[in-house]
């Protein structure tokens, strides 16, 4: 919210698999589904989480819920685009948006069956010390990992 | 994301309950609270989706799944100030931020014990004709109810 | 399932709200109705796990995390009566169902409007170590609230 | 409940995964994690929930949403015996464990990175008419997809 996207504003509809350096196959589950039948939108977000930290995760070799630094999330955002409907396997997309000292704001889609996204979105995590919740710079195992991301 | 906001790039936090003309009170569940102890970020989507159609159903007096229009989230965004926590009883504020021919934006904020926000968010509804999807005029029983915000 | 519950196989349809010592009142969420457009079966878990946590939490004065000796559920069910939907507000009741040494059995019912439970329950802690996961006596503070349930 | 599980009550925790027709992965979210850094006990019910209705579309090629009768819950259960994790990804084993002219009972297990269930449970599905709510036969479709479990 507080900062410039210029690509997005370009269009995020036009994000396709191949802008992701990081792609994650995260099926739908029942309940996912709302009263209008298709995925709730806090859903949504429970897939950003997921992929980022499971990548996080896997590709760091490390749990990252153990560090004396752990990423807490300051601000997430979501433009929803079609609809998503179990049992589905969504595929979500995951990029680098911008790398600060403390902070990482990564770029996320998640893609139905189409060409074209079902939503993209935005997620960002601010590194802080585990006791204290000061902030502190990012992780060295974290930052290694982000560097993946190009 | 796409519209600019400047009430609240001021700055957000600045915001109180006295901001808001509807409050409603959200309990915490147990399962909200994460693996760091804090209510997890996407369940305050959970809190905005039940704070917006809530207030809709009862304020409208109209169970709104019913309508030949419904209203489907097409963005939502939320910042993060400081962490919730089961069993703490949120206070959602509700107000108007754009109100259009077919949509209408929603400015969220959730309180906890304290005077400022925990976190503030946006909620987008559009609204589509039950059956074809295609984008219609907000129904007459949402956009009487939707006065009452002011 | 491991042990007989005579009273309950008379018919827990019988059960009303004057059966329970405690009383505790649970909205539900937008997002807890599911594709059938009532609340999903596996809500009525989260709002046991909330009833009981939330009540041991405020009825003994102590935050029961922070205990040496943490609660793990080895045990629930629930048999379904009738649906419930948003925006319903739930009185969930509890009541002692088996008191032992290291654990503790609830009797759960979830009531909506009417005088029949919509659902009864069954939830089982069990007190182990929070570090081992040994399992240990259940901790003082909570028998002592406990003994509220009769 | 209600019924003997003589199996079962032999003792669950021998089941492994041949003992179970059909065996599906559910990967676990971020989210399903809650304050003491496990998979909460709610999350098995989702996981159930998804296994049976995401098997049932799948193996009879039929949206079983759409039918004239749909499968209500009407009793689940669970036990848990080990701790799951995120980002583990669960295996759920689905048996039948009764059928019936209008109900259906499933066993499931969940099995984490071992040997042995970490949880096993029962639930039960009664097929009602999808208006009417009153109870009716399974539908051919949904029991010629039974017949597969054995």
């Amino acid at each position: 919210m507080s900062e410039p996207e210029p690509e997005a504003a370009a269009d995020p509809r036009n994000l396709r698999r191949a802008d992701f350096v990081v792609l994650r196959a995260l099926p739908t589950r029942w309940s996912d589904d709302d009263t209008y039948g298709h995925v709730n939108n806090v859903v949504h977000y429970s897939l950003f989480d997921t992929a980022v930290n499971g990548w996080l995760i896997e590709a760091s070799g490390v749990d990252i819920r153990s560090l004396a630094a752990v990423g807490l999330v300051v601000e997430t955002s979501c433009r929803y685009f079609s609809e998503l409907r179990f049992p589905e396997v969504v595929t979500a997309g995951l990029a680098l948006q911008r790398l600060g000292t403390s902070s990482v704001a990564y770029r996320l889609a998640l893609f139905g069956a189409g060409e074209q996204p079902a939503a993209v979105g935005r997620f960002v995590h601010v590194y802080v010390d585990r006791s204290t919740r000061r902030t502190v710079p990012i992780p060295q195992a974290i930052r290694t990992t982000l560097a993946l991301l190009g």
